[in-house]
């Protein structure tokens, strides 16, 4: 948990709160945190998720990997401590999108159990949907979209998750993706229906 | 500007676009920056606008500076460089939401020029309204409304921006609002006529 720094602030409640987005938006906030091993397809089903639950009118927005580092997070590496305030900080920037009754769609390797139980935790109960895009090393490694593998593999680049970084998969995760069998489509269905079925996409 | 720390990372296109967004929640996104002294009202107004806009069905959310030091900003202090990066995570998110076709409204001291010009570089052409809230040292000091003016007189707090720490006035910002003069309600109507004149709330 990072350090409290700033003293003499006080939480302020809202004039508009949770419940008036709500009522506007038609439906609840929460998180679904997508991860996986790079190339496992968590933004490819992240986006397909987006698609789908903006036709249906529901209001969401996608927080992935690459954007946030460059822009907040612009001045955080790959090192261990920075990884972990990279997806400290995301968890909190996710909240206050699932604060303001907003679907919040997450996809970030996020390799460490600690930091995504850390986000949990600062979630309300039920808010948090931890989704493991689950597709082997040998199918991540053979779709290498960004060629990063190949260049992991070839020493240019250290610190890769799954090469000589870990991995460190959910086991308790509410929903898993079976990313080896199954096509995006199908996999961004079944998430949809997860929402469906708890009653996220209703106010 | 942050440096860029992550290496091989790219911008990636999401399925949903800004425009999609727009057309859902039936407006544009933007950001409205309120600035000025502890006790200028910057919170109050930016409830209350917060509120009107609520009521004609706007999408909206408010990033109030206290409740991001208690979340995102944990780790920051009331440093120089710690209130820069301060203003510049908040930019970063406040763009976020804008890119969500939200209209943003933020209050926080923001006492330097060029940390929110960094923020107003970050945003699209007029996608930045700053608004200075603007009220007498004086004005700001009798409301005291969290007792912070006596305990920065009285040694107790340092740095405390308009004693110790400079407030720099913007001198070029697209609205001022007369805090000494005129009542919060008022000083709202002011700034939804505003946003109405520019098109804001329209998609």
């Amino acid at each position: 948990m990072a350090e409290q720094k700033a003293t003499n602030v006080t939480w302020h409640d809202q004039a508009v709160t949770l419940e008036d987005r709500q009522k506007l938006n038609g439906h609840k906030g929460v998180v679904v945190w997508f991860t996986g091993l790079s190339g496992c397809g968590k933004s490819s089903v992240a986006n397909a998720v987006d698609r789908l639950l903006h036709n249906k009118g529901v209001h969401t927005f996608l927080l992935d990997g690459d954007n946030i580092r460059l822009g907040l997070n612009r001045n955080l590496s790959f090192s261990p401590e920075d990884r972990t305030e990279n997806i400290r900080r995301i968890g909190e920037v996710a909240k206050l999108f699932s604060s303001s009754a907003t679907v919040v769609l997450t996809a970030f390797i996020s390799p460490y159990q600690a930091d995504r139980d850390q986000v949990r935790a600062l979630l309300p109960d039920g808010g948090f949907v931890e989704c493991y895009v689950n597709a082997s090393l040998e199918t991540c490694e053979s779709r290498d979209p960004k060629g990063l593998y190949k260049k992991a593999r070839a020493g240019e680049i250290t610190g890769f998750t799954g090469i000589d970084a870990p991995y460190e998969a959910p086991t308790n995760s509410e929903l898993e993706l079976d990313s080896d069998a199954k096509g995006i489509e199908e996999l961004a269905t079944e998430v949809v229906a997860f929402l469906e079925t708890k009653g996220f996409l209703t106010a």
